[in-house]
């Protein structure tokens, strides 16, 4: 090889290296601001998350004086760094959950500490060689006891933090006592700083911007609600209208797709009903406000979901049923389907006004006369001649799994009114007097229930309602969907 | 008053008294009975738990050697105390989650004890007054950005532990170099002892009867589909036979309500499909298992699920349909239903012995003509005559469910497909060769699928098998159904 042809390779080898790091660098690039959107992304899905995250900062630089402000530092010592290490764990998103930890871990080393200081008193007894066997017995004995004990769900639910830090406190309090004297010195210290840090995080928490896990979950009840009020208020429309206008612009869809979400909310709705319960009255909500109810309410939502998902496998389905026999049910059918998700809607926001879900009823009375009315033409007879029974099963599960939802939707109702008497929700009829309701919805739903034998057009005068109401709320769903770091806290 | 009376009140109130003393005691003592009955029955639920405690006592018991010994306690000293802390926090029901923490735990203590000798270098170089406000501010912007990075997703799913342990000793070791001049020995004894807790919890959790997320999920994910067999197998027999045998003694219909707990099942998978990712190869297990597959079949067995909660409102239903129109559709819908169920309990057991899933493809091709001949039987107009449309839409709508779960029967066996080719499943064909499905059972089906226009007494000749099966298998349920502690390691 020559100089000139190595001097050559050498280029290209370096155009080509230097490309390759061209290339590199872009992707590099393209990484960093993917990284940094979604880091942005998160941030404003819920704002609460960055203020969180600057209290965490805050509460711990506050405890950090401790080290730095010699008065304190004489006081505690080294032991300060308990108080640093109890913001650290119990500094939770909630207030609910930072409360609980914090009342967890507060009586979990008072009570270990006790135990401890007596296991230690015990153990001297049996002189210098007995002492490491029975202390190593106590540990042994406490720490397999109270672990078992974890797993016992009603400890599980409320005290799975306690129960750890009480194995925690004994063991070192007790294991300490064999090297350390001043052992009632030693568990004092680890309390009073314990505490200390503890009370920081529970007043940041609480007086800084507090977010409150009973709200989320009573927001969380609610948007669930609605979301699946935003498929049946859609879905008649959707499912009938396909013969109609084909070739229409693509319209957004997504409030078809909300109802899935609910599917998979039980921890959520549990893990928050368990930190709400922790939680002092705040806003609207007392100190012992009903959560079990929301559990209640949540889970008959679930349950109506369960059908919506069902149902949601027809609208895209193959078989279609013939669009003769579907326009016959279509005035009934898309009546239920509205009527049901009128009064979701209605309990919905009966439930974020906190108002007694009369405006729910007369939509209730509506969808079940619907149903009654779809009977009646069922057995009317308007079909029996030249039918193919293939072509009437789909449009029949339709209207079987609209009958469902119906009821579901009345139980939901049922469960939302004994919240609302528990709760002492406000007496005042919602629907009249609420400013989110539009007029026009209102009163064409009144029409509908006056004159439910005359053909109205519903699908047009309500398309446009239900198709700009999920675009109008859907910050606050966002906002009630990114209420859900919750899961989280229950993760640490 | 005089003093016989007062005597008299004061007998009477001592035998009172007397008598709900000893009403207390022995609502004391059904209390203690009730609460050790329920002691003992978590404990056999899944004898695991006992275990595991014994183990966190042990592994505490040996960690605390490090006070007890001289000259262990010569080279740590109260940093002995990291150790005990570690194990206590670190140790988790199953291996993964306590790997999972142990790696998090150790990776985050390097790095925050790196970084925070680096924030103390800085610091000190800003002189004696501007140290602290220094210091201060290192440790308000880490744990502000820490804390944000909790929430996003990706690091939550996996390192969220990580983050936390990565605040804690980042503050608590810039903050005690304030104090401390030592500030290496402080962060590497840290670092020694945090390790030795660590792999401590990994070395029992591991060898002594190892309790593994992953075999856990596996075991869950096939239960789970069974769950769904047993519904359907029973489903036909259950819908139908009401105006045969209305007398008969009340059978366990306990198999009936099994899919219920499917519902809910998605947190429990994902907690355990994340813990099984930090596990190493065990038993039939390699290293890198698909476990993400686990996790979509999780979901369309959920999807089916669904589906069958829809169904299973018809069980009882006001409404049945009459009998006439029921009988008639009655052959190919148990047949379905039946093949479904199957066809599942072949994939469960499929992916429980971990062989390609070859003994379900009958079943579902079964299924599938069953679904097929309903079509024809509709179209047949064996119906039109003199016939109710409202007694026909139930019976209408089950056999349209039917349809649904016979072709998400097919997705989660394509699913399951995908798992045993990912995962290397063995090939052989598990319907002729396992051991655990009884012979008649086989020969029937394969009966069933030759003659299906033969009328074959499926409904006696397979309600046999089906309400024995579920007792047969039923410890393995429980014992699936009570592997379920592992939410609870999620929430530490």
């Amino acid at each position: 090889m020559d100089l000139e042809s190595a001097s050559q390779v050498k280029q290209g080898l370096l155009a080509g290296g230097w490309s390759r790091v061209k290339a590199l660098a872009k992707n590099f690039k393209t990484k960093v601001f993917d990284f940094f959107s979604n880091v942005k992304k998160l941030g404003q899905d819920d704002p609460r998350r960055v203020v969180h995250s600057l209290k965490v900062g805050l509460a711990l630089t506050l405890v950090s004086l401790f080290y730095y402000y010699q008065p304190l530092y004489d006081s505690f010592g080294v032991s300060a760094m308990w108080a640093v290490m109890t913001v650290v764990v119990v500094f939770e998103f909630s207030v609910g959950a930072t409360l609980g930890k914090g009342v967890n871990r507060g009586i979990a080393t008072l009570l270990a500490g006790v135990l401890a200081v007596g296991a230690h008193k015990l153990a001297i007894l049996s002189g210098r060689i007995g002492e490491p066997i029975v202390l190593g017995f106590f540990v042994f004995i406490q720490a397999a006891v109270s672990t078992f004990a974890r797993f016992y769900p009603k400890m599980k639910a409320r005290y799975d933090y306690g129960l750890l830090i009480f194995i925690l406190t004994f063991s070192l309090i007790s294991v300490s006592g064999y090297r350390d004297d001043d052992l009632l010195e030693l568990a004092h210290k680890r309390l009073s700083t314990v505490l200390i840090g503890g009370s920081t995080c529970v007043v940041i928490s609480i007086l800084l911007f507090p977010v409150w896990a009973g709200q989320d979950l009573h927001n969380l009840t609610a948007s669930n609600i609605e979301k699946l009020a935003y498929f049946l208020e859609g879905f008649g429309d959707e499912y009938f209208k396909m013969a109609e206008q084909e070739g229409e612009p693509k319209e957004d869809k997504s409030f078809l797709q909300g109802y899935k979400s609910v599917l998979n909310s039980k921890s959520n709705e549990d893990a928050l009903a368990n930190f709400a319960r922790w939680e002092p009255g705040h806003g609207r909500f007392q100190f012992r406000h009903p959560w079990k109810q929301y559990q209640k309410v949540g889970a008959l939502t679930r349950h109506c979901a369960y059908r919506i998902e069902s149902l949601s496998g027809y609208l895209n389905a193959d078989i279609q049923g013939k669009p003769e026999i579907r326009t016959r049910i279509q005035e009934t059918c898309t009546k239920m389907s509205l009527e049901s998700g009128k009064a979701l809607k209605e309990l919905g926001l009966a439930i974020k006004t906190m108002t007694k879900p009369f405006g729910a009823d007369t939509h209730i009375e509506n969808s079940k006369s619907a149903a009654k009315n779809l009977n009646s033409l069922l057995k009317s007879g308007l079909w029996d001649d030249e039918m193919d029974l293939l072509e009437i099963v789909p449009v029949a599960t339709v209207a079987s799994l609209l009958i469902d939802v119906v009821n579901c939707t009345e139980e939901i109702a049922e469960s939302v009114r004994e919240l609302a008497s528990m709760a002492n929700f406000q007496g005042i009829k919602t629907s009249s007097v609420s400013p989110e309701k539009p007029k026009p919805d209102q009163s064409n739903s009144h029409e509908a229930m006056n004159c439910s034998s005359v053909i109205i057009t519903i699908g047009d005068g309500e398309s446009s309602s239900h198709d700009q109401e999920p675009q109008n709320s859907s910050p606050t769903m966002n906002n009630t969907s990114s209420s859900r770091p919750s899961p989280r806290t229950a993760e640490v």
